[in-house]
C-alpha cells in the first residue's frame, strides 16, 4: 500500500495539523503541544469528556470532538498511547469546572496512562470518572468482559457522554448514562488485509489472499479465528449469531447498529453487510431504530469491518439522537 | 483485494438496497425497479434535482439523494450508464410540476442516455435542462474544457443546485447557478492502486509498487502522466500549481475545497494534503472558506486522492453552506 505522506516521523503532527487546519470552528489546539486537541468554541458549565488513543483510527479520536460529543483528546503516535503528560492537559482543558468523565478504550497503555493522568488533575482539584469501553466480544468471553478490548463501540459512547453532558448534567448522572450505554454495546469485526504504520513501511501481519480473520483486533491483535473467505451472508450471518450469543436480545428491543469499515472496505461492500443485518434481525422482531455505515473507527487502509450494537432504552435513544456538530456525525 | 459481497452479479441490488434499509427516513425505491432511488419524503413545488451513472462511486450517486441535494437518482451497473428507462424514471419521480435539472458526469454512456431520457419525459410535458459537469483538468486542456471528464467536483453542484432548488426558484434560475457553479469548479487527482470489479474480478489497470499516477480517472482512465511515488509535500504542490495555472484565482478570492479519497487512502493522508494545500493557498492570499475532507467520490477501494476548488461567490457560498439532510454531507 502506497501513501501520500512527507517524512514518516511527522505522519502524526502532519495530519493533525491538516486536520485543525481544515476545520477550525469545530477544533483547536489546546496548547502548544500539537498533541492535545479541543473545541475551537469552549464550553461552559457542563460536564467534560475527554479521550485519548493511538493515531492511525481516524475519525477516532481527536475527530470526535465538537459539540455534543468530546471537549478535548488526547492523542499518541500510530497504534500508541498518548503520555500522561498530554492526557492530563486534555483532561485540564475540558473541564469546565464540573469534572470531567473520560471515555478510553480497554487497551493497556491508555488505561494506565489515563489512571495516573486523573491522579495528577485530581490533585490539582479536577474530579475525574473514567468509562473504559469494552465492546469487542472477540477479545475475552462473557464472564471476563471487562477484559475486552475497545474498537468501534466507543464512539457511541462517546455520543452518549457528549449529548447528556449538554444538558448540564451532573458528574455523576454523566457516568451513570455512559456507563449505561457501554454496557449495552457489542461490536465483532473480521479482518481481510493489514495496514502498515508509516514509520515501519511493512504490513502489521500476514494473512493469505483467500482468507480472513474473525474478530482480529483494529491494531493487528489476534482474533478467534481465521477462515476461507466466503459470502457475505453467511460470514454476517456467522457475526450476528455470536454477537446474539453474547448478548441476548428480546422481542421488539430496540437497537442502534453501526456498520463500521476499518479503512480500504468499500460503503458499497458495508450496505450488502447492513442489509443482511437488517434481515437477521428483522426475522428476530428486533427493531433497528437507527444506522450508522461508514468509516467511524479505522485502521488507516486495513480492509474489513465490524459490526456494533448498542441496545436502546428511552434515555440512551435520545442522546444518541440528540443534535452535534461535528464533521464525522451526522444524524 | 477481498471483497465481502455475494454473487458478484447482487452487487449493485444489494448495496442500493441496504442503503435504503439502513435510511428509510431519506432513500426509497421509486419505482419496483431497484435501480431508482427518491426521497423517503417526495417534495412539492419546487425544481426537482436528479443524477445518476454507473454504480461504484458511493456516496456518488445516490449517497447524495436527500432535502438539499437530489430528488431522484438512476444508477448503473458498476461503472456503467443507467439505461435510458432507469433515467426516465428517476425523472418523473423528481419533477414537482417545476421541471426538473439533470446534473451528470461528462461521460459518453450518461450524456446520451440521459439526453434521450430527457426527449421522452420532455414529450410527457416535463422540461428539463442539463448541467454536464466536466471538472477534472488533466483529461482535456483549458481550451477544450468541454471535454473534460466529470469527477468529485460534481457533488459541488449537486449542492449548490440542490440548495437554491429548495428555496423555489425556477427552472431557469436554477440551472443557471448550477451552471455558475459547474464553472468554478477544477479538480485534480492521483492514483496508487487500482480497484477490483466484482463481476470481473482484476484490477482495473496495472501500476507498479513504487509509482503513481497523476490525472488518472475514477474508472482507470489514463492521465497525464506516471511518476515515481514521492513525498506528499511536492506531490500536493504540483497539483495545485497545475489546477492554478488552469483556473486563474486572484488575491483574496475565497474558495471551498474538497480532498476527496478515491476510496482506500485514509483520512490521516487527506489531511496531510489538506495542511499542504492550505498553505500553498494561504501563501498566495486565497482565503479557503470550507474544507471537505473524506470519501465524496469514490472507486471503491482504489487508493489515491484528487483536490477539488470551488470558487466562492456569495450565491454559491450561500447554497453550499445552506443545511440539507443526507448521510453524506456535513455542514
Amino acid at each position: 500500500m502506497k501513501k501520500i505522506i512527507n517524512n514518516p516521523s511527522n505522519f502524526v503532527e502532519e495530519s493533525i495539523e491538516g486536520l485543525v487546519k481544515s476545520h477550525p470552528d469545530i477544533y483547536a489546539f489546546a496548547t502548544d503541544n500539537k498533541r492535545v486537541i479541543a473545541r475551537a468554541k469552549k464550553s461552559s458549565n457542563k460536564v467534560g469528556i475527554v479521550s485519548g488513543g493511538g493515531s492511525g483510527h481516524l475519525p477516532v479520536f481527536t475527530g470526535y470532538v465538537g459539540k455534543g460529543l468530546l471537549d478535548a483528546c488526547a492523542v499518541g503516535s500510530v497504534f500508541a498511547s498518548p503520555s500522561v503528560n498530554q492526557i492530563a492537559s486534555a483532561i485540564r482543558n475540558g473541564d469546565n469546572g464540573k469534572g470531567v468523565v473520560c471515555v478510553i478504550g480497554n487497551y493497556g497503555g491508555d488505561v494506565m496512562n489515563f489512571e495516573m493522568a486523573c491522579e495528577i488533575v485530581g490533585s490539582e482539584g479536577i474530579n475525574t470518572k473514567t468509562v473504559i469501553v469494552a465492546d469487542d466480544i472477540a477479545s475475552a468471553s462473557t464472564e471476563e468482559k471487562l477484559k475486552r478490548r475497545g474498537i468501534a463501540g466507543m464512539i457511541f459512547v462517546f455520543k452518549v457522554a457528549g449529548s447528556i453532558a449538554e444538558t448540564g448534567s451532573s458528574l455523576d448522572e454523566t457516568f451513570k448514562t455512559a456507563s449505561s450505554a457501554n454496557n449495552n454495546i457489542r461490536t465483532l469485526g473480521v479482518a481481510l488485509s493489514p495496514c502498515i504504520l508509516p514509520e515501519v513501511g511493512k504490513p502489521t501481519f500476514e494473512i493469505k489472499d483467500d482468507e480472513i480473520e474473525i474478530g482480529m483486533g483494529i491494531h493487528g491483535e489476534p482474533g478467534i479465528k481465521r477462515e476461507k473467505l466466503k459470502s457475505a451472508n453467511p460470514l454476517i450471518d456467522d457475526l450476528c449469531k455470536r454477537i446474539l450469543d453474547d448478548f441476548k436480545l428480546k422481542d421488539k428491543d430496540q437497537v442502534s447498529i453501526m456498520i463500521n469499515s476499518l479503512g480500504a472496505t468499500p460503503l458499497e461492500e458495508l450496505y450488502i453487510v447492513s442489509k443482511r443485518v437488517h434481515e437477521n434481525f428483522s426475522k428476530l422482531n428486533i427493531e433497528i431504530t437507527k444506522s450508522y455505515v461508514g468509516r467511524y473507527a479505522t485502521s488507516m487502509e486495513m480492509a474489513g469491518m465490524s459490526i456494533t450494537i448498542l441496545k436502546l432504552d428511552n434515555e440512551i435513544k435520545k442522546y444518541l439522537l440528540a443534535p452535534s456538530e461535528c464533521p464525522f456525525w451526522n444524524n
